[in-house]
């Protein structure tokens, strides 16, 4: 195939799949020649993958992989003990998901109400997984104002439409915006009285609120609020998407709700094997090295996206970024289309978020010299496409 | 610790984890000093384990391991598809699940009604996952007739209470019984008005119907039921719990239902790459060997147990057996923890089932050697406890 029959291909793939881009898989099982270099659609800290990959290589060649494959792994609880060590919060209040997909599954068909209010543009899940007896109450971010949060004005919302659940994504997905901790503290001040609030903070590894980079940590904030329910993904933070691993804070009652209700034995033996790295001093001082170098590339490569002509870079503190083409005079999906197939460099296109005006594409920070590759490619392209 | 002081942590241990038995790692962590050499609690064919190393070995050796654990797995629909192949049946009428214990989550908190038949003695999840707003009715199975299920008097029980869900385990665990293809064909006619029937198949692939050891296969049934969901379990079949990997056979409607409203990325990447195994003709080919040889191994296994004196062992067509301590002066969980500490052999005491009456114990057929070790120590105890 010519990169011009590529292209016509993925165009022809997408009309098929209406407002959604196509999966990747669908698309390298439809078009074989298909090179992609860069995936810089996937949010995750390659650094911290090549640390886990350490522990694997020492499981392969002993005897405990086929422990890990065979026996049945340990019940919920037990592992959360491990994640307990770390995040130092009663393992009594942590639920252990199967990703953490699974740990807003089960807090949107357990715990949420009947009037579920979420800012957008946002994570899709969190009105794909509602249950038949809910509404969902879209607050719709200003592009104005950068599609940013205005914490006030969201609780307003939230009491004027009498919603009795809430979800913040801490920082937001596509936008990157971070809500400080002080902020946070008001909005769950203001809705002490909703039935479930939930804060999304699978990119919070990525965000800081000084120069040191601390991870921010609201954790001990489901002791003083029951209606919080935190979710935490380990596959952007610790680069292990395959193996299906995250949690959720919550008060005692939710999390022995949900263990005794059908989650009990939803921990596979590499995640287990996975939280018991986590647990370790040792693993953790050397992830919060690779997890500070990671933000730093970010920045740099955010600062560097934001010289490009001809394109709006949105300020994120997570490990990705909302660009905005100005000028364009071609879709988002063409630019993911040209992109891939010139540079193999995999954006993600936009089209299909709900709540965003204009065109969009979504970049993931990936290692240092695959960024380097990313900039490189935006800057050609921006002087072919945007300026003439 | 003494053997005194393990048997008393052990009770303490079997009272913190509710109607299960503590899972071996709990165990192994609170009590170092325990030696498991045998695990009988544990339903699954150890060949199976070997032949799946064999891959998991080319696996860990190439560069596709950290793909597997680095990236997305596939959704849902698309791992499914590698199950079809084998199975014959259309990918949209197959949910793989997170283990089989999510596909019965699924299915009891997704379409069970408001009134559960269920037999027992049986697996416990089935009463424990019902939702708040549906009641279980137990239909005792009778002692006198061996708890064996007679299916026309089941049939009655469902309809005099108006039962709109029905649950049947075949092989049931603990007893083992296996209901023969033309009674299950039977049952489904004459309960093709309920709202859903649940047919539960973890243990058939240890079951037969001739002398060939022929698998038995009741996956197309669910196009003359719509009602009808079969749960399949990978665990014990294949000897990989670990992995947690399962699958439900049901109409394309439930399907669809499940997969859009929370149970899309719910399969990890060894699980996909177990189900790419699972597709492959030679693999399976390998495997019906194995699970031959295995069957052959558990009925020369049953055959010594029954010819100990002091016992009732319990007709089974699963990989486990169940046996009733006749003229015991210790109990079934003395039995467990003496067997366990003074041997090193761990069976499964059967004394939180509901549903049974009397001193229980389940055993696992494991491999021929184990077998053989399990058969020395039964008998021994037999002539130290059964007969004084």
């Amino acid at each position: 195939m010519t990169a011009e029959q590529i292209k016509l291909k993925l165009k022809q793939l997408k009309s098929q799949s209406g407002s959604h881009s196509p999966s990747i898989g669908t698309m390298l099982s439809e078009i074989p020649s298909l090179q992609i270099k860069i995936d810089a659609c996937f949010l995750s800290n390659p650094y911290a993958t090549d640390l886990f990959m350490e522990k694997i290589k020492i499981l392969s060649s002993s005897k405990k992989m086929r422990d890990i494959l065979e026996f049945y792994p340990p019940q919920n609880y037990d592992v959360a003990k491990n994640v307990a060590k770390i995040i130092k919060i009663d393992s009594d209040n942590i639920f252990v998901g199967n990703g953490a997909i699974e740990v807003i599954q089960a807090a949107m068909h357990n715990f949420a109400g009947n009037k579920i209010a979420l800012p957008i543009p946002t994570f899709s899940s969190y009105y794909e997984f509602k249950t038949n007896s809910s509404d969902v109450f879209y607050y719709q971010l200003d592009k104005r104002n950068d599609y940013s949060l205005n914490i006030n004005d969201y609780i307003s919302y939230i009491k004027n439409n009498n919603c009795d659940t809430a979800i913040l994504i801490n920082p937001n997905n596509p936008t990157g915006e971070y809500i400080p901790k002080k902020d946070l503290n008001y909005f769950l001040q203001s809705l002490k009285d909703l039935e479930l609030i939930i804060i999304d903070e699978s990119f919070i590894h990525f965000a800081y609120e000084d120069e040191h980079l601390q991870l921010s940590k609201n954790e001990s904030l489901i002791y003083k609020y029951p209606n919080l329910v935190i979710v935490k993904s380990m596959s952007k933070d610790f680069g292990i998407a395959g193996i299906r691993a995250g949690y959720g804070i919550m008060n005692k009652d939710r999390v022995k709700k949900l263990v005794s209700n059908g989650y009990l034995w939803n921990v596979s033996g590499l995640c287990d094997y996975f939280f018991s790295a986590y647990g370790e001093k040792e693993f953790q001082e050397k992830y919060e090295y690779e997890r500070k170098r990671y933000i730093l590339d970010t920045i740099s490569f955010v600062d560097d996206l934001s010289k490009i002509t001809g394109l709006k870079v949105y300020k994120t503190k997570a490990n990705f970024v909302l660009l905005e083409i100005l000028k364009s005079k071609i879709t988002s999906f063409d630019l993911v289309v040209e992109l891939l197939v010139e540079k193999g460099i995999y954006l993600r296109d936009c089209s299909d978020k709900i709540g965003l005006e204009g065109e969009f594409v979504r970049i993931a920070s990936r290692s240092k010299e695959e960024n380097i590759e990313i900039i490189k490619a935006i800057d050609e392209f921006s002087k072919q496409y945007l300026l003439n």
